[in-house]
């Protein structure tokens, strides 16, 4: 069982959080998700949702690490301590995947630093002044660039996960989880209608 | 504002509830979500996701209603007292939407009775024992009659709330939430490439 480690804070944007949620943990036989906060305790999403997480302290590290965006990511890349634990879980996990803003977190780690990247697109000047020399796609569904994978906004999140599914488990498996979920997958991360 | 209450139980499917929130939620000058469970508290989602609650008892009914589906909905079709609250609640609400096997509690009710509905398609033979005379339609993305809306399996949820949204708001209205989250609607409900 490899951790899925999801990431959460005040101001978490629902949707980017608990889409790629869907898919992952209908692998139950793969990923262990586990919903993790700095402080842990109760964390409230854009949309009010009320959810208790662990403290980072107790995330088992390696496996994979979600990062989603929303409102709350626009205090947080301003506070060094809390992007200072996300680089060390970051540089620590197998796989980083980030949903819309979450990319800006990351960015600000530094460690997208000369990689490929994406993000919602609406937001996309705000989170492209993070980081030093990322390579910002302005036309991408997703983007994946070494163990990073960075995503749109928020519904390109389950996109994307299904991608990295794709590259993990074979194209067979990610269709199954669609048929399931009855998703309609947007298979070619290249193709990306709300591009800039 | 109108009251949008989405009813959570154990074992409901995370993103069966969190898809449409996402969307109703950014109209947040016209729909003041809540969440709520039985007895109030913390309900687990299928994922494993925590999430804390208020009780039935302090709904303020009226406004939408949002039952989602998922594993735990095996268990309540057969639990008299719950269908009983679901059913008061549904009939005071303005708008009841369903999601997946949420299909099955709404139609245990008996209020869908003689109109037509759906439901995931892998549930589907489960799911059609509910009610009496409930026109069961194997072929829709979602299915609007009167004041019940039901939609297919998990994602469908997305694509029945901009569906809501469109004949409650608008075209636009629903388009501009679209952009903002990045989603690519699948705007005709009776266009259903999982049906059976």
């Amino acid at each position: 069982m490899m951790p899925f480690n999801v990431i959460l804070f005040d101001g978490f944007e629902t949707l980017d959080a608990f889409g790629p949620v869907e898919f992952a943990g209908k692998l139950s036989d793969i990923y262990r998700l586990g919903y993790f906060s700095s402080g842990g305790g109760t964390v409230i999403s854009s949309h009010g949702v009320s959810v208790n997480t662990l403290p980072f302290s107790e995330i088992d590290a390696g496996g994979v690490m979600l990062i989603p965006g929303g409102i709350g990511t626009r205090r947080l890349v301003n506070d060094g301590a809390f992007i200072a634990r996300i680089k060390t879980l970051a540089e620590r996990a197998e796989y980083v995947l980030s949903v819309c803003t979450g990319a800006a977190l990351l960015a600000q780690t530094g460690l997208l630093n000369g990689r490929r990247a994406t993000s919602n697109k609406l937001a996309f000047d705000w989170v492209s002044r993070h980081g030093d020399g990322v390579e910002w796609l302005g036309e991408a569904r997703w983007a994946s660039d070494g163990k990073y994978h960075t995503s749109s906004g928020v519904s390109a999140g389950m996109d994307m996960i299904l991608g990295f599914i794709r590259d993990r488990h074979g194209e067979q498996t990610a269709l199954e989880l669609c048929r399931r979920i009855e998703y309609i997958w947007n298979e070619d991360g290249s193709d990306d209608p709300f591009a800039i």
